[in-house]
Parts: C-alpha cells; structure tokens; sequence
C-alpha cells in the first residue's frame, strides 16, 4: 500500500466509522454533502481547515523539536510583508487606537547561542480584531512587516495590543460553530515566524495572560508556553530555534 | 451536547487521530487543502461522496429494514423522468448499440402481497456507459423513465444491457483514485427507485453475473442479492417493499 493509500484508507475508514457508531441519516447526509459544497464556494477551506485541523498537524509535526514552542499558521498570514526599519515599529494608521506595546526579547539556537540577524515576521489583528489585507477598512499593510535581530540576536518591536476575534461566522463554517452551540472566538494574540539561515522556521504566536478567551481558544491553538504577561506595556520573549532538518540525501 | 455537536466532534476527532496515528505531515496537510478546494471547484462533492461514503450510510440506515435489498443511489437520477406507456421500453436512439435485455417480475409488499401501480423509475448507462443528461452525446431522456406494475403488480420493461463504466476521473476525485492505485471502475448495472403508496421507496441496482469489476466496485455498491444472471435476453427479479415508516409522532 503506498502512501496515499494508506492515509486516505484510513481517512474513508475513520469516516465510515463516524457514520456507523452515530447512525447517521440520509438526511444528514445531505446537509453534509451541501455543507461540502457550501464550504467550497464560500472559500472557507482555509479557514475552516486552519480553525478545526492545523493545530493537530502542527502538535503532531513538531512534538520533541528542540527550541521555543510553535503553534499554527492560520489563514492571515502575507507572504511580502517588507522588512522595516531600525528603530522597529509596526505600520499603524495616524489615528490608531489601541494599548501601546513593546515586545523584545532575544533570538538564540536551541543551545541558546545567539542569531545575529535573524528575521521576525510579524502580524496581528488591530484592536477591533481585524486583519490589514482581509478587512476592507484597514490600509493594506498596517500590522505587518520583518523585523531584524541585532548582532546579539536581540529585537525589539513597537505596536499595539491587539484584540480578540472571532473567526469569520456568517458562512459555512460559521454554520457549524452555531449548530454545534460553540463560539467563534480567538483570544488576543500576535503571529510570529522566527527564521535565521540554518535554523528551522519558527511558526508561532504569542497569547497574553487574563485575555478573554484563553482557555477556550476555537482554533485550539494555545500552549501554556506562548502566554505572556505584558508589565508596564512591555513584554520580553525569548525564541529558541532547531536546527535546521538535514535532507536525507544530504545526511 | 446536542446532535450537531455530537457528530461534528467525532468526525472531527476520527480526522485527527488519522493526522497522529499516520503522521501526516504539514506538506501532506497543504495537499489535502488543495484537494479539497479542487472537488468544489471541480463539481465534485456528489460524485466523491457518493462513490466514496454513501454506500456506508445506505447499508447502515437500511440494515434489517423488511423487503427486498436496496444500494446506493450514486449521482446520476434525474428526478423528472417521465412516466412511460405499456408495452414500457426505456427510450432509445433509433440506432442504439447494446444487447437487448428485458426486465421483469413483480413488485409486493414485504409479505409477498402484489401492489398493484407500483412506480419503477429505472436509468442506466448506454453500451458504451454512459448517462444521458450528464454525457454531451446522449440526447435527453435515453434510458430514462417510469414503468408502471400492473393491477398484479406485475412490471416489464425492454431495454438494453448497459456497459460498466469509470467515474469520471479526469477530475480531483480520478486524482485521488490514482494515487491511492486504485481503478475508478464500476460494474454494469440498472438503477431502479421501486415505489408504492404507503410503502418506503426503494432505492437500489441490479448487476449483472460474470461483469467485469462485479468483484471491484468503485463505489463498493455491490451486493449479492441484487446479482441477476440474464438467460436469453431476459432477467426475472421481484421487488418486495418495507411498509412506509410511521412519524413518531403519529404512532
């Protein structure tokens, strides 16, 4: 049995197992093929599949990886964020609103050598929760950009605190949160990828202590390791990356 | 925890322990994404699920029900076939290729009792399998149509042997059949819906002894019951109907 095989037997298995321990109906049957269908045309396969599955591909995928701890990517993230210039500020409107933050800390390998120059890609939503690049009454570009580690690996970034969100709720996948009586929140948190030549990219995010919503995360993305406690607006995080995977060709 | 919740959760957690227990990977993940947007846009959710899953919620809802085995009904009814007169022959085009195959017997309840003007809404592929209504070639209407039982609920029905054909397999759902090297073939059959006031419908095929894939069903469709062996161009089967569940409500 070949790989595919293999996985998508086991998926079709486990789903035909579903149907037969819950005794699903033909009528459910139909509301699932047109939720499917529903899904598809609403463009939510990202979004639900970023919500509902990444964060076990994500737990799965790095369990025992040395250095600071990971969570998923979700759906927000840009590719072209540019890199910003030293003093590091985040681009925000004139008239932004929001609680002043500073996030800084070090970037070190995993034996806490540190990475000069290493790259912090960084997003996150405003303080109505909404992401530049996905909701219209945000200038593209405002809470995006790469920011670049000292020769001591040491960063330092000026932003705002962002909110909670829900996810997008009036589609299909805001359908299936509703039917099954959960809630569509993401408590506050901001996106991080932490990369330096050599060194495995770090896909993170950081949560803050006393947020709504942190034990009941919808994405299920939270790891008791990424909440930090900001003090005076400022927070210090450390990010400790692996060593990058050798090919096996290569080994 | 309410319906909705209850098999959500459990489709969603057979989905991830596929993730660990296989070790899907992130790559594996961005295929898997990509797949899905592609049955959507490719007009594929009917056709994959109903290749794919159907049969099992078919054999579950319908396990002990009285009367005569149904199967799937696949994505090829169309729902206003048109009633068609004594002597009943499934239209036809005037050089239509195939062996000539007639279908008879009668329909009863499930204690043999004959119900007289039961309804055989039959459809079936072309010799060279395939669909009108779904097949650019095939003019409107080809086998195709509703047969009606006598007042012994006797039926009888000209027609012709249709081939075994492949799902459609150009398409995201042939992709996923490839990968996992299996062939997209199903074998030869006539589709029926057998119906009678106060009766439940029944949704089911019949299948021809010695077809090719009879042994390798596609769509895992197949049961032994509904193997007919054609002895000079015709095949006898009875249908015997499961009496019309009653609402809880009104018991």
């Amino acid at each position: 049995m070949n790989r595919a095989e293999t996985v998508v037997s086991a998926m079709l298995d486990a789903i035909r197992g579903v149907i037969v321990e819950h005794d699903v109906t033909y009528e459910e049957y139909a509301i699932a093929k047109q939720w499917l269908m529903d899904v598809g045309e609403a463009g939510e396969w990202p979004l639900f599949l970023d919500v509902f599955v990444e964060t076990t591909v994500e737990r799965n995928a790095f369990r025992g990886r040395a250095g600071s701890a990971g969570t998923i990517l979700g759906p927000y993230h840009l590719p072209d964020a540019p890199v910003l210039d030293a003093p590091f500020e985040l681009p925000r409107r004139p008239d932004e609103q929001g609680e002043p933050l500073t996030l800084s800390g070090r970037v070190t390998d995993a034996e806490g050598t540190p990475l000069a120059g290493a790259v912090l890609d960084v997003w996150h939503a405003d303080a109505e929760g909404f992401y530049s690049g996905f909701h219209p009454d945000l200038p593209p570009g405002i809470f995006r950009g790469k920011v670049i580690a000292d020769a001591e690996g040491r960063y330092e970034v000026n932003t705002i605190l962002p909110a909670p969100y829900t996810i997008p709720h009036e589609g299909p996948t805001g359908a299936m949160v509703a039917a099954c009586e959960w809630h569509p929140w993401r408590p506050a948190h901001i996106h991080l990828i932490v990369d330096a030549p050599g060194h495995e990219p770090l896909i993170t995010q950081l949560f803050f202590e006393g947020s709504d919503y942190l034990d009941g995360d919808v994405a299920g993305a939270v790891k008791e390791d990424l909440v930090v406690r900001p003090v005076g607006g400022r927070v210090e995080y450390d990010f400790a990356l692996a060593p990058a995977e050798v090919p096996l060709a290569a080994a």
